[in-house]
């Protein structure tokens, strides 16, 4: 075995020596595996064997090094070559690569996750790696302030994904010279050719418009891959992401594979690896070390294109908690924005994003009081969840708000999240048909059963505004995708200061020996589920009323007590469509209880709502008090 | 009032007036509603006094005549401008326009829905329009075959939406000469200055980069639009799409809002209406309508880009539905594209696109037998959902198909399409944990949930061939959005070919007098569940086995029925995570039906998967066949 520590000495005959050995063990994991991307992994071989070696400033040893360099595979499918990166630097053996790869219970996934960690997020949904790499080159450039270059590799599959243009956006906005985008050129994608097939001028024009400088080289070359490098390497302090934009040969160096569309996914077989390795000069095991960067502190702040000035009336930040009277009427929404800023107060690490609703979410608030820690991202929702993600890597408590209804445009980014294991606040406003007049493209009305089903999510869901400012405090201590919807309108206080509202809570607001009925809402239908309570004492019923504000996880305890001293009659009200929301979450946790001797009737938006008043269409849906009280009624009347 | 019935020959100066009129109208309609968007609107409102006047090809008597050009707001915001028009155009009246706008129960919707009928698709949510209209367009140029234009009226902050740059991606890739965006750079979005301001430079440039043509104006200037459109419309018969970028000023006709950030998405106060409808010299209830198209024959079938050739074995496509043996084993992913094959024999209004992966869905059979009707979008989903909206807007029976997991990426796509009440038949491949080694990131896990919560949608889940086969019949008469998931591997087939399997039904596999306990399996979680009844044999239970493949609408009968021939034992397994899918399906259903006595036992993918083989993440998830039986012998345990 041939190791080499070196810092920038390394000679090309060395990296092309070691080019060889990440496609050889591309090949052998894969095969070894029975299914992976080889021919994916040897087009980009040449431009990690240089990258690593030369140019990627990284300890090996301490990857959480805040200087470290970020390497990023947005080709996330191109496993093979990251791992036999990884085994090439000496951090993954030679046994693992050949027997962990793809295996039940081994780290080296399909698809790259931070399980590893030496992995920023999670890639393998294409047009992301981009994406969260803009975050985490947000983070170096503006918070950690800090020298490191962002790496992120993608494929040309992938640039079909309006996300990556997203992404040049916003990078070319920011002005991230940190971050480098590296084009994988190798024409084929998975069924055939891509849409531009080996037209690289024209990805070069598409990057350029998009703001970004551009190198087009060829990608086995290796010394114009170096120098290409080095170019991009020496524009950190300029003020353009570079899209380096390598022409490239799927299954280069292998004769019988290379440009071929028929090898795509799929691991050769035995006998073909046995020629692919011998044509290839066989097996290696170099492990070879490229620079580590230098330990600095970090630089001064640097302005970026904030896009609102403190209005000369914002008041200076304070860290004491906003508080609300009783009765006082408050949007949640509001209250979100009141409560970020103390957050930020409170924590520097707390930086917050919007796509460009922040007058209408609140998040405004923090941007007038915080610009250098406030990112606008525009229209641009996918964007939104993926630099949260990115900055997320980074440590940062990062939270990001738009319409709840526009989070389901980022679906796909928040589940990836949850795969990378971020820590993501999402805040979404003007849920349900509350919001009246916009009319149904605004109202969200699936994002409770969007949200839920994001593995190790937490859905929060406030009626107040003293709830509302308890739960953005606990999302900043909450691990995972936690998500908060907020309401439109301005709704009474419910909540005294100093009342506490653990995640995974309940609140019982009105309850008494004798209650016949529990009413659920959360929200403004928990506004509904009281006023109905009042209507009911006029026909001698007495209701018990919940706010379940924690829709997941749910207070099962609340929930069955209220069953168990309600004879099981129990309504549910949600400004939600009828599957997966609060009244699944109410059915769920009593059923998975063991709770048996209950009657449920759920009230939610069955139908296409139109435009009208919040309260017309509330009425209108089915969940107004009177609805509430009717369904309480017809409840009471059977046993 | 004037009323003028033109083919091309309104005077500017007319044309002039009537642009004050729809700036009088958007005010007056938004003022009297107490919201709305008069500013944005008023930036574009010269761009449509022209196109409507002088350029749209439409009869207006006759919206669904098949050669009228389509107009497509998207930039929805701007509904009081669109409604101004369709009262310019006598088909909206007065009196609606300002008692209907924005009002609980009427049409004029705060964003454009198809409920009116000069509407296609739903706009409201940005950057939907355009991508919509690209499916119209392709509708046009390939199927249709007649020379109408696609006009989409663009805001310029949704030009941040990667949706946007899939779209013109696609449109020139398709060579969609018959598509013409309209940019209305008012350069301002809601919270302040959109990201390029009035850089219309810097559009032109990505558009062109994007294989536009491009004309770059100003938005005021009625007889450069004039111009622009005539070349626009000139340019029928070439192969790029057109996109005007139109400088314009937000608030344009009222000097007191005009390029102010502080108005938007807010009405005018009556008395600034006032100042500005006299500003704007007064009310007009001009009539005029533009040219109507000339009726012709569809024209020659032109050739598309297809990416594949038919292979020479490619068998002729045949009008009988394929079928299977019962015990033959075949993936349901492979019978959807037979019974797509077939479908496409049998009516020529069948369509198919897919997403870069049509040799893992299968698509790739009806492309090889239809490649005229079948679109590629490439890695492009929120394109490959928009563009089967448009093709359903022009009455095409359009399947699209993914990996179950990437339809999360055009979450809120599905959610417009319900809201354009489009007819959408989604297939998506590659669920759950079953795949195995390709890990997470491909694992649709959170699908059947996000299905189910779409209004009114279908969610079918098969588990063999002939099942797979009837559903994807049943799919092309079923209106709204449907949704079936596939599964990667084979598994024995279940079913004799005459078997009938209506959506909202079910299969009872295994039953008899003296079961002891339902078994509710659907897909891959089916054959475990029948082989766990196989294993209870051992222990003397005899288990209920049903096939819950419509999972949306459910058997509740047969459910219920279960539920009380088995003592309420019920187990559920699903290859999904816990919340929102099969077993909440179920567990619905049964509440909503009133059943009480009844313990389900949930089994679902709680955890975070690695890779490893199906049967191992099977097994992991407590979801295999031991798991299921494991569980039934609890609940048999117990009373």
């Amino acid at each position: 075995m041939t190791t080499t520590n070196s810092t920038n000495d390394v000679s090309l005959d060395v990296v092309a020596d070691l080019a060889a050995q990440l496609r050889v063990d591309s090949i052998r994991s894969s095969t070894s595996a029975g299914s992976g991307h080889p021919t994916s992994s040897m087009s980009a071989a040449d431009l990690l064997a240089v990258l690593v070696t030369r140019h990627l400033r990284y300890d090996w040893d301490e990857p959480h090094v805040p200087v470290n360099d970020h390497l990023i595979f947005s080709k996330g499918h191109a496993s093979p070559l990251l791992y036999s990166v990884f085994k090439a630097v000496g951090v993954v053996s030679e046994e693992e690569l050949m027997n962990g790869y793809r295996r039940f219970g081994q780290r080296l996934e399909g698809h790259p996750t931070p399980i590893l960690p030496w992995v920023d997020v999670a890639t393998g949904s294409l047009g992301q790696g981009l994406p969260d790499g803009v975050g985490v080159a947000l983070a170096g450039k503006y918070l950690d302030r800090l020298p490191y270059r962002v790496w992120v590799l993608c494929g040309d599959s992938e640039l079909a994904e309006g996300s990556i243009w997203e992404a040049l956006d916003k990078a070319s906005y920011y002005k991230l010279s940190n971050l480098v985008a590296i084009l994988d050129v190798n024409r084929l994608g998975q069924r055939g050719a891509t849409d531009l097939g080996w037209d690289t001028a024209a990805y070069a024009e598409r990057a350029m418009a998009f703001g970004a400088r551009t190198i087009e080289i060829d990608g086995h070359d290796l010394s114009v891959i170096d120098h290409a490098f080095v170019e991009a390497a020496s524009h950190l302090a300029g003020d353009k992401p570079t899209v380096i934009i390598a022409k490239t040969i799927k299954g280069k160096g292998f004769s019988e594979v290379e440009n071929s569309p028929d090898w795509h996914g799929k691991p050769f077989p035995p006998d073909m690896a046995d020629r692919a390795i011998a044509e290839l000069g066989g097996v290696r095991n170099l492990v070879i070390r490229g620079p580590r960067p230098e330990l600095v502190e970090p630089g001064p702040a640097l302005e970026h294109p904030t896009t609102l000035a403190p209005h000369s009336g914002t008041p200076a930040p304070s860290k004491d908690w906003p508080t609300y009277k009783a009765g006082e009427k408050v949007a949640t929404r509001k209250a979100y924005g009141d409560a970020l800023v103390t957050l930020g107060a409170r924590d520097p690490k707390v930086v917050a994003l919007d796509g460009e609703v922040s007058n209408s979410t609140f998040a405004e608030e923090f941007t007038l009081a915080f610009p250098e820690r406030y990112f606008e991202m525009f229209i641009a929702e996918q964007q939104l969840v993926a630099a949260a993600t990115g900055l997320a890597a980074r440590g940062y408590t990062a939270f990001a708000s738009t319409f709840a209804a526009f989070f389901t445009r980022a679906y796909d980014f928040i589940r990836m999240g949850a795969i990378s294991t971020a820590n993501l606040r999402l805040v979404g406003s003007h849920a349900g048909v509350e919001i009246g007049a916009d009319g149904p493209s605004q109202m969200a009305l699936e994002d409770l059963a969007m949200m839920r089903a994001v593995h190790g999510s937490t859905v929060l869901y406030p009626a107040d505004g003293t709830s509302t400012v308890a739960l953005v405090a606990a999302m900043a201590e909450t691990p995972g995708i936690s998500y908060m919807r907020t309401t439109r309108g301005s709704y009474p206080g419910l909540y005294a200061g100093e009342e506490a509202f653990p995640v995974g809570g309940a609140k019982v607001l009105r309850s008494g020996p004798d209650d016949q009925v529990t009413l659920i809402g959360a929200g403004v239908t928990l506004h509904e589920c009281l006023r109905a309570a009042d209507l009911l004492v006029a026909d001698g019923i007495t209701a018990r009323v919940i706010d379940c504000y924690s829709v997941k996880p749910i207070d099962v305890g609340t929930l069955r007590a209220a069953a168990d001293d309600t004879g099981g009659r129990i309504v549910v009200a949600e400004d939600h469509h009828p599957e997966g929301g609060l009244g699944s979450a109410v059915a769920d946790a009593l059923l998975a209880a063991g709770q048996r001797d209950f009657r449920l009737t759920r009230l939610a938006v069955s139908g296409m709502p139109g435009s009208g008043t919040g309260a017309e269409l509330l009425a209108w849906a089915g969940i107004d008090a009177a609805h509430i009280a009717d369904a309480a009624r017809q409840l009471t009347k059977t046993r």
